[in-house]
């Protein structure tokens, strides 16, 4: 923020100053900054980007995310799904491993006129959507997940299993649109070369699931990948179709450790209140503890361990060596990380406002029914988020 | 639960196998013998109870706690206060620090019929209440908050802060109620004695407080104490007048290491869904990640480490060994503690729901929308609790 917008904050009747706390900010031009970034490296890429929306749950974000020339959204949950779908969203990918008894909610939902596309990486679930589908005259798009980085599900791209569950919805009648992976190792590491390398495994071993599918006969014209690290990292991705990626439209401070991001970059802070100290312990207390925040301490186990938060001022400006150091449900507790500041009482009175920036983007944006999204010239809006499922 | 319940489970349509996952589910029974048994401590004790209400956010609860002789309730946002002020509570304490520009949103529920008590720890925030309160003709009922355990917020029992704050407020016309004190460091203990020994120094410290203020001449009829741990191992409370406590409804693993329960007491599990596995490393992958269980890692500081989450069958028995041994935002990854268990597959298969105890039950429920109640009868009744400021 320039200090033009600093002035500005003081005097409009709309701005900062207006908002109760805490509350959850967007700098909406960091985030079209960050949008922009994403969508210019899956051009560069020669891909098509489908943003992960659970990281926002907000309409207006995911409208702004199409308008810069996103392909379709990602989403974590059916609950997703009908929200952006009433929102007039129809081409959604669901990427969470298909529940069978969620079957009729999804079969409404195409019904409804969702592009729904569902994903499955057992020969049991498989089974359940073939059965499904049949019984209710229902064609589903069903892609197949991999797994190329052993964190998390899906099925190894050179197992036997891969072919198995490819023959089973081809031949039970599904659309068998293609296979989808997600490196969320990539939060793990920390240096562009091995990002790059991890994008790569994750290209290649996508890839090669889709190789081996289409080899056996059976179609696969979508090979989709990403996290917010390797999607930026990538150096090529030849053979994939679609990159995913979720966090990027915040960033945060996790992302600022992997290294794909600087805290200039990050767009979500929760606005707080000072309401107290502790004098002799160089703690001021504010009125973000871990409801407001999320207990997410991403940042513990990577380079620098950010506390609950990195402390700025109320417009943002980093106050370097200032942290959120620790929280309850409603207070946290507002610290200097080297030695206790003795003048936090003066320096910041009861009353002072301040922006915290979070760990993590995902977690953060979850616990407010709201967000606060305010503009280079100041201008605030109110942009609803759901909750639940 | 007993065997009967089990197989009423599987026969009454109205029963658990009607929820969708994940979901926030109460056993109502060990919450009501949760209730019983802080208010029979209470009441041994020769004090009132005023529960604080931030565990559960939920009208149908609290109305539980009411009903079973709390006196009052606690709350930790105003947002709380109107809530339940709408829903029929008047006498309400908002135990965190008044922050002056709140104070417009505290008189609107006094002018409402809100009996609320709000409270501070400071000479800037005290000044602020008079100065408010003589510019709006009100009079607000307010107590000190004091510090007997260097964990957060309060004024020194023996500090001449104390004497300062307490004349601001009842010179400058408020009605000087009381002291209160939380002595929120009995999380970290897990003896009976320890825990005994830090209920003396809370009681003894807030008492200590409330007779300076007396010996020079200020009033304070309220000596208000309290945590879950502090009060369930309390030997005596000699001077004080009230306890207050909230995660005592639902109890938690974190209860379970600091030893006030057991893991049978715990009144809230998440019901979730197995979604596949990954077999070589005895993985199974369930729907609920962390935003189900929320981010709370508080065992990992603890004798023993549930990771997310302790596993129990449909049905709440727990299973030995098997943990939510960690979580994305809608995965979870279930695991045994020991040795990877190769037949993960068989015993969890597809569909298999699950219920995992939570380590902190104020930040598990505070993912949910709602609770759904499962009476011992097997009727189910769905709570809407709140969300956000």
């Amino acid at each position: 923020m320039t200090q033009a917008t600093h002035s500005l904050a003081t005097r409009s009747p709309t701005a900062l100053d207006q908002i109760d706390t805490p509350a959850a900010l967007i700098s909406t031009a960091r985030m079209q900054r960050n949008i922009d970034r994403m969508q210019a490296k899956a051009h560069a890429l020669g891909v098509s980007l489908r943003p992960h929306v659970k990281t926002t749950k907000c309409t207006e974000v995911v409208k702004q995310q199409l308008a810069a020339g996103a392909q379709g959204i990602t989403v974590s949950t059916l609950k997703e799904a009908e929200h952006f779908l009433a929102d007039g969203v129809t081409d959604i990918l669901y990427a969470v491993g298909m529940a069978p008894h969620r079957l009729p909610q999804a079969l409404a939902l195409c019904e409804q006129g969702c592009q729904l596309k569902i994903i499955t990486d057992n020969a049991d679930s498989a089974r359940a959507i073939v059965e499904f589908g049949a019984a209710h005259n229902a064609v589903f798009d069903v892609m197949i997940e991999i797994d190329t980085d052993d964190h998390r599900s899906g099925i190894k791209p050179d197992s036997q299993e891969l072919l198995v569950v490819g023959d089973i919805l081809h031949k039970g009648g599904m659309r068998l649109l293609g296979v989808l992976t997600h490196a969320g190792s990539s939060y793990e590491l920390n240096t562009p070369q091995a990002l790059a390398a991890l994008a790569e495994q994750e290209r290649a071993g996508c890839v090669r699931a889709a190789e081996r599918l289409r080899a056996a006969g059976l179609p696969c014209p979508v090979v989709s990948v990403g996290s917010t690290p390797t999607a930026l990292e990538a150096r090529d991705l030849t053979g994939v179709t679609e990159l995913r990626a979720g966090v990027y439209i915040f960033f945060d401070l996790v992302m600022r450790n992997v290294g794909v991001c600087t805290t200039d970059d990050i767009a979500l802070s929760v606005l707080t209140t000072v309401i107290g100290h502790q004098r002799e312990k160089g703690w001021a207390i504010v009125d973000a503890g871990w409801m407001a925040m999320s207990r997410d301490k991403g940042t513990a186990r990577q380079q620098v361990d950010f506390g609950y938060g990195q402390v700025c001022d109320e417009n943002g400006q980093v106050m370097p060596g200032y942290l959120l150091a620790s929280a309850n449900q409603e207070h946290g507790i507002l610290a200097r990380t080297d030695t206790p500041d003795l003048d936090i009482e003066s320096r910041f009175p009861v009353g002072t406002r301040l922006r915290i920036l979070p760990n993590h983007a995902c977690a953060t944006g979850a616990q407010f029914p709201q967000y606060h999204a305010l503009s280079e010239d100041n201008t605030l809006s109110i942009w609803s988020r759901f909750h639940g499922w």
